[in-house]
């Protein structure tokens, strides 16, 4: 049997096999890769993203194991932190885990603690979203360290973003999440049974009223951010604040309910269609651009290209000339 | 006379002008560009990158006036802060420094907050950094918040990088650090004269030795951190750990030693000219890929392209296929 129709069937050895492929991009892997792709497009892509010290990975575990417990889903975990390179903290992370969903065939964890650039990572997740969507994880969750930019892109992948937080983390801290806020499908203050939660709530309130300034809308009509979601979800969705603890697992319902409530507005309001588009169609233009480059790089002699960088390291010709005088007729 | 001309005179208006130009992309912007890079190669570009609440800026404020006051040496500042697309944080921060800094010829503050890829805006920082390159300014500061890769991209940029930490931060903040350490050479433990100082400098080291593990070997003889550089600068170079209180003035002017003396090293070493050609070969890349795209896309007729990427949203072929199917014969 081959690698791929192990993996559609279910074995978890082979999909192990196949991840550690498609990390060295393998050409294996690629080939695989390409007929797994056929059978995407059924799971519910879950972003988690939450600074250090918000308690996202426990989150992540209990709202697993409710995936588990409840709807007897496949979950597939992608932890994925691109700071911590070698601090072994996604390591870590999973032996936590392992002692939560160990010996649960239907959930899967990988991390990713790579050096690479963020583009290099982007592509790896979206390459194990696709392994995984194929081998029936219904759910597929991406965590990651909600500090920046990195993750703003590698959020850009899922269909729901759950964005988390928690009281106390300091006004230094939220001001930095201003640019996650805004990608925010879901809120979570988690440890809310900390002091300060409601202090941590009211930032958010003000955040979001800057990030979906058409709440303004609501509240003139006296509604609260708890609109009746149904009457409006095909127009707009307003990201939910909710409160969880999930050390001791309260909220998670609530959690994994209001994930279930966006999903159905993306289908209703068609986005679901949609982000799939987007995400298909950046994909294949990184591909394009990746094979452009291999194949002018195969065409063009080494030596060629070597001069015209020393050209420009030399302030000879600019950067710009050389691109120039390399496509047109690949000489000089 | 011509705008790079006025420009390469020293005309600010000229240079505010230009700026724009790069950051809209256009092809009045290229061509300067094009010209202004033949005179470039001569500053020294120091990265500072730290979270919020370090004092950053303070810091680089101060370090200006140090370079002004010292070495009449004409600083520009881009500040990079891609994590605040709209919470007018740059924007703010310009107005505190114009209050220091502003009548000051010799300096020139710009601001990039931005909603655009981690990609676009290590690109366009990399322009800007051409100009005041070319304009003559000796010094260029790129300032970014200290929270991920796409942080550790644009360090990328600087011959020098500063790592700024400040006492009280927390332990999982440092946590998240390990990857910006990494890419340190010189670290500042700023607002110093916070408790918790000892703290954070030792954390600092434990981290920093596991970063440089070498390090040891000096352990090993005996010898503590601030090692007689002068001795081993052109063997490594191990990242010092400053203490400064920049609200103060204090400790800015051993910065700017341990600044110039990394610079030195760089320059013994055959390191400048190293991070130097690898800067301008991953630009020259980076232009290729684009014009590659440019020129494909421009090749291909719009519908054969979308009928392609919908087969892939509808699972027919996967997006392998779809790029070979696109470059072979640029049909079906």
């Amino acid at each position: 049997m081959s690698l791929t129709q192990s993996i559609l069937e279910g074995n978890r050895l082979s999909l192990t096999r196949l991840l550690t492929q498609v990390e060295n991009d393998s050409s294996d892997g690629r080939a695989a890769l390409a007929e797994l792709f056929l059978h995407t497009g059924k799971a519910h892509l879950i972003g988690v993203t939450g600074a250090p010290g918000t308690g996202k990975s426990s989150l992540v575990n209990q709202l697993t194991l409710h995936y588990r417990k409840e709807k007897n889903n496949k979950v597939a975990i992608i932890a994925v932190d691109p700071s911590s390179p070698f601090t072994g903290g996604a390591v870590l992370g999973d032996r936590v885990r392992m002692r939560d969903l160990s010996g649960d065939d239907g959930v899967f964890i990988r991390s990713m603690a790579s050096r690479g650039s963020v583009g290099g990572l982007a592509k790896k997740t979206a390459a194990f979203v696709q392994v995984f969507d194929a081998a029936g994880y219904e759910i597929i969750i991406i965590e990651t360290v909600g500090a920046g930019q990195s993750e703003v892109d590698i959020a850009k992948l899922a269909h729901t973003t759950v964005v988390v937080e928690a009281p106390g983390l300091g006004d230094d801290i939220q001001a930095i999440k201003a640019g996650i806020l805004e990608i925010a499908d879901v809120l979570v203050i988690n440890k809310a049974d900390r002091p300060g939660v409601e202090n941590t709530e009211r930032a958010l309130r003000s955040t979001l009223e800057l990030a979906h300034p058409t709440k303004r809308i609501f509240r003139h009509h006296g509604q609260s951010m708890s609109v009746d979601v149904p009457e409006i979800d095909t127009v707009m969705w307003i990201p939910p604040i909710l409160k969880t603890v999930s050390t001791e697992g309260k909220g998670i319902a609530e959690l994994a309910d209001a994930i279930a409530r966006h999903a159905e507005h993306l289908r209703q309001s068609g986005d679901w269609a949609d982000r799939d588009r987007t995400r298909l169609r950046s994909e294949l233009e990184a591909l394009l651009q990746d094979e452009l480059m291999n194949r002018f790089l195969g065409d063009i002699q080494q030596k060629v290209y070597d001069d015209v960088l020393d050209k420009v390291i030399q302030r000879d010709i600019s950067p710009y000339d050389a691109v120039r005088s390399l496509l047109n007729g690949k000489m000089k």
